[in-house]
C-alpha cells in the first residue's frame, strides 16, 4: 500500500520517467501525465496512475513535478487551476523564464520550486543523483523529504531563477569537457590509439584540473592570478602546437582555435604571465 | 652522499627546477644547466652542481633530461656530443618534431625517450605526477627506477612522437575543462555567485561527465552512440538556453556558440537522436 504523500509527475520524457519511478519505489502514490500515453505503461503496470489531462494530474497531488521538454510545455501543462499546489519545475530553461513562471505559479495561487538535475536518469532515486532547488527556504524545507526520494537536494537560495543559472554553469562546464574529450579522442584516434587507451591519461588530466579548481575558484573571486602552474604564454605555445598537429593529422582545429584565441586576448591585456584563470575576464565580456 | 644514477636537467623554468630538485633529494648526484645561471641558485644550495654550457652538463651525466621552452631551445642544448647519453625530452612539442629530434640523437650516438609530464610543479617527485614516456621499451625499463624519483612513469609505446600525442590529447581535455569552468563562473558571476560559490557543483558535475567518459569511449571506438543519457537534439535545446542566457547576462557567447555549432553539425548529419559522443566524428573532421 501507497502511504507517502501523493505527487504528481508531468512528462515522461527518459528523466520524467526516472523520477516518477523513484516516487514509486519510495512508497508514493504517484499520478503520472504525458502527451503521448504509452511512455506511461511501465509507471502504470509498476503502481501508478495515469490522468487524463494535465489538470486532472495536477488535482490528484499537492506536490507536482514538471519535466517537460522546454518553457512553453510548461506553460501548457500549467493551464489549469494550481491553488494549493506545489509546483517543482525540474525542466531546462533560462533563469528569466523561471522567474517568470514562479511569478506566474504564485499569481495563481500556487506555490514554486526551480531545480536543475545535475544526474543522467539511470541515477535518479539514489544518493549519486544531486537535484539543486531554489525558491522559498521554507518551501523547500516543508517537500525536502519527499524530494529527497529523488536523490540528494541542495537549496541554492531564495531566487527562484537560481538553480537554472547553476544548471547552465555546469552545462557549460560539462561540455566543455566534453568537446575537450572527443577532441582529445579524435587526435588520439588520428594517430592510431582508440579511445579506450586514451581514458586512463584523460581520467589523470581531469583529476589534475579538478585538483587546481579551488584556487583557481579563489584567484577569479580575488581577481588576481599568480601563475603556480604555469603562464598564459606557456600555454599558449603548448596550443599552438595542437592546432598544428591536428592540421597535419587533418583533423578539427575549431576548439583549440578558440581556445587560443581567447588566451590571446588574455595575453594582450597584461596577462601573458598571469595564471590560466586570468582567462575569466574575457569569458566575461561580451 | 649522493651515490645514485648521476642525472643532467638542462633548463630550470619552473618544471625543470622542480625536475632537478626531485633528483636531488631522491640523492642522485645532479648537474644542471640553465640559460640564465640565477635559476640555478637554489638548486646550487641544495647540492647541485652548475655547469658552464649545455656541452659540459651533458658530458656530466649518461641520463640528460631536457625540459625547455620549445623544439628550438632543445636543438641549440643538444648540439654538443650526444654519443652514449639517453636524452629524455621532457619538452612539450609535436608528435613530428618528436619523432624527428629521436632520429637525429640516435644517429648521433645517443638513445631518445620523449616524455609529457601532467602534473604542475609542485606535485613534482611525488607518486601524483604522471609522466608518460614514448621510446624503445628496453630503454624505459633501464631507466624507468631513475625516472621513476620524477613521478609515476607510464610506457606508452616505442614511436617516440606517442607521448607527445598524448600530450595533445590531455592538453586539450584540459583547456575544455578550464575554459568550461571559466566560462561557468562568468555565468553564475554575472548572477551574483561566487566561484567558491560554484565550486561544489561544478565538482559533481566533473565527477558525472567523468563517470560517462568509460562508456562515451567505447561508443567513440565502437562507432556506436545510443542515447543513454540525452540526445544530441537535447543537448542543443540547452546550448540554445545558454546562448540566450549569456546575452541576456551580457557575457561572451563564444564557447556555448561553437559547442552548438558542432552539436548541430552533428545533428544535420543524422545525429540528432544519437547520444552526445556521437560529436566526435565532427572533430575528426578537418
Amino acid at each position: 500500500m501507497r502511504t507517502g504523500t501523493p505527487v504528481t509527475v508531468l512528462g515522461l520524457g527518459l528523466m520524467g520517467s526516472a523520477l516518477a519511478g523513484a516516487f514509486l519505489r519510495a512508497g508514493h502514490p504517484t499520478t503520472v501525465w504525458n502527451r503521448t500515453t504509452a511512455k506511461a505503461d511501465d509507471l502504470v503496470a509498476g503502481g501508478a496512475t495515469l490522468a487524463e489531462s494535465p489538470a486532472d494530474a495536477i488535482a490528484a497531488a499537492p506536490l507536482v513535478v514538471v519535466c517537460v521538454s522546454d518553457y512553453d510545455a510548461v506553460a501548457d501543462v500549467l493551464k489549469g487551476p494550481l491553488h494549493g499546489r506545489v509546483v517543482v519545475n525540474l525542466t531546462s530553461g533560462t533563469p528569466s523564464r523561471a522567474r517568470a513562471l514562479a511569478e506566474e505559479v504564485t499569481r495563481r495561487g500556487g506555490d514554486y520550486l526551480g531545480g536543475g538535475i545535475m544526474a543522467v536518469p539511470e541515477a535518479v532515486g539514489t544518493a549519486d543523483a544531486v537535484i539543486a532547488y531554489s525558491g522559498p527556504r521554507s518551501l523547500y524545507d516543508a517537500h525536502g523529504s519527499t524530494l529527497g526520494k529523488l536523490g540528494t537536494g541542495l537549496h541554492l537560495g531564495d531566487d527562484p531563477g537560481l538553480s537554472a543559472t547553476h544548471e547552465m554553469g555546469t552545462l557549460i562546464l560539462m561540455w566543455g569537457m566534453l568537446d575537450g574529450f572527443l577532441n582529445g579522442a579524435a587526435i588520439l584516434g588520428a594517430a592510431g590509439v582508440s579511445a579506450t587507451a586514451y581514458l586512463p591519461i584523460a581520467r589523470t588530466a581531469i583529476d589534475t584540473v579538478a585538483g587546481w579548481l579551488p584556487g583557481y575558484a579563489r584567484q577569479v573571486d580575488d581577481g588576481v592570478y599568480p601563475p603556480d602552474d604555469g603562464t598564459v604564454d606557456t600555454h599558449l605555445a603548448a596550443m599552438a602546437h595542437v592546432i598544428e598537429e591536428s592540421e597535419t593529422l587533418g583533423i578539427n582545429t575549431e576548439l583549440p582555435r578558440l581556445v587560443k584565441a581567447l588566451a590571446e586576448r588574455a595575453a594582450t591585456e597584461g596577462h601573458a604571465a598571469s595564471g590560466y584563470p586570468a582567462l575569466v575576464e574575457q569569458f566575461r565580456k561580451p
